[in-house]
């Protein structure tokens, strides 16, 4: 097993993610190749040598978040995510994972490894915790607009994935809504819950209906349907009430010496309260319905985030999903619904 | 100041809502019109005279969940809604509550007391709590389908909202979006931000750009725009992370011995951080954009929650808020935007 590292994405390349990319070869024993500006990689590494199973692929240039998205793995053609993506179109490696810019992530895995045959948008999956364990959000932003045959398809997409990489066999799916009756929400929900209510009774997939954002939180599924646009909103908006919770907790304990000594007594139930919310935990958010695995890590990831992100990588990259996703490929098409919105 | 108070609404009605109706004539000295069935008002009361200033309008019909919220406040002519909505309409009270289906609390609301005219779709505008304070938002779920005209409206509403009832001299308007650039989001929000760029740019709003949910949540503008459904996403995903990790701190306390003596260290501190996130806590969430004050309170109120949306009515029917609609109304109207999604 080989993971590709664009070891210039992200706010804190290249040290952090060289760092991490070691780590993880150290710990884990994957093979790491690292892509990006030879010299700036080295400096790193400060006169070490590098371990046996890691190597550098040069790549002279570096995609900037001011780049146009659409187009800046094609007009940068030596950068480190061009490079990286065709190396693991080529088969030099089994899963691609960056830290840059999300947009042109997507962008150049689409065009460069390309989609599955039959899939018209790769989504963004990633994995979050809920009361009940955790789900696989899908689309959180890939995709802001969307019509009823991308919403069938992520529905899809994520069941496989939470099927093949969290292991839950028979995922329930449920369509993120403002209610739970079928008629609630918009058109583009509406048609969808029909289309999937449909599936569902032909045994192709566990839909359990819409669900709630709050429910949601709380383990309704294992799989949140949801166009890129709300699905975003979704995440983020746990990610800013944990962080602000976190904020309000940690004034609380400061507050007197009295519950200072409260914070000492729950000091390893607090780190793995904190730990829950931590994006750095899972490391990496899988693009899914491209046909080889790339892997979007945090923009701010720490060493720690990308030695998680290329366990992640490794998962997705051993899962098989690609080969689900094409052996089901048929199912995933619209037939009754072409009237999207 | 006189409150109409729909006795029959919501999970725990009557009993919960007569009691928390009388709780706010007590405490705050509030005259309270109940409307709904008055034996079972009474058998609340349990042989008590009503104070001097509560009164009990009879209406023998009740909207259940399961009626068809657009027609329901016209079929059942006698229901506490549709009878407590004209009273209001009618002068006989300052404001209207209920806990009941929210759906036909809006079209009753829209067609029995009316929007302000040229306000397109009223919108309903809660007060949720972030790290820097608290801030509107502007919808969450009353308008599930937007146009670039809703969401301009939203914004002129919550702004006024946040100056005249939360007391914030010249609040920070943000729309939602999935990144703070521009060309983020889709194209209702691209149009949507040109036009209140324009607006900030004539002096009418203090527009500060798109922000991210995460953002908003950390404090970064007193109103968020949002169509109904993301807005909804929003509010719910903040309350379901709250629960969750409300469960988990709990879970957290009662570990040990030890865990359980940090537990009593903290207990006012996490009394006070858990009312931060208690829907009771504001009570009720304003219809704004409706020519006079209707509150929708939480269907699972209970008496406190009922007090505090009475509490949060008065604010509302004190501010003036529908004056500055009506005085502003030509600045929110569509002019160089017709491009709607």
């Amino acid at each position: 097993m080989r993971i590709i590292v664009d070891a210039m994405g992200g706010d804190n390349a290249p040290e952090e993610i060289v760092r991490g990319a070691l780590m993880a070869h150290e710990e884990q024993g994957i093979d790491i190749t690292l892509v990006g500006r030879e010299e700036d990689i080295r400096r790193v590494l400060n006169g070490k040598e590098l371990p046996q199973g890691v190597e550098i692929v040069n790549a002279t240039e570096v995609v900037e978040i001011c780049d146009e998205s659409a187009t800046a793995f094609k007009q940068k053609k030596d950068s480190s995510l061009t490079v990286g993506l065709t190396l693991l179109r080529d088969g030099a490696g089994d899963a691609f994972i960056s830290a840059g810019s999300t947009g042109a992530l997507l962008s150049g895995a689409t065009l460069v490894v390309k989609r599955v045959r039959g899939i018209r948008r790769a989504a963004m999956a990633p994995v979050i915790p809920t009361a009940a364990g955790r789900a696989v959000l899908c689309d959180c932003g890939a995709n802001a607009e969307c019509t009823v045959e991308y919403l069938l398809q992520f529905a899809y997409l994520g069941s496989f994935y939470a099927q093949r990489v969290l292991g839950v066999e028979r995922p329930r799916v449920g369509l993120l809504n403002i209610g739970a009756e079928p008629s609630k929400g918009d058109t583009l929900r509406r048609e969808t819950y029909e289309r999937l209510t449909a599936d569902a009774q032909a045994g192709h997939i566990n839909f359990v209906g819409n669900v709630e954002a709050k429910e949601a939180m709380l383990g309704a599924c294992d799989v949140i349907v949801a166009d890129g646009f709300s699905g975003n909103i979704l995440l983020k908006a746990v990610e800013g009430a944990g962080s602000f919770m976190g904020k309000r907790l940690k004034a609380m304990f400061l507050e007197s010496m009295k519950t200072k000594l409260a914070a000492l007594l729950v000091k390893s139930g607090m780190a793995e309260f904190k730990k829950l919310l931590d994006p750095s935990e899972v490391g990496g958010t899988a693009f899914i319905g491209i046909t080889r695995p790339v892997i979007k890590a945090h923009g701010s990831s720490d060493a720690r985030a990308i030695k998680n992100a290329v366990r992640q990588a490794v998962l997705v990259a051993k899962s098989g999903i690609a080969d689900d996703i094409a052996a089901n490929i048929d199912k995933m098409q619209p037939t009754h619904t072409e009237g999207n919105k």
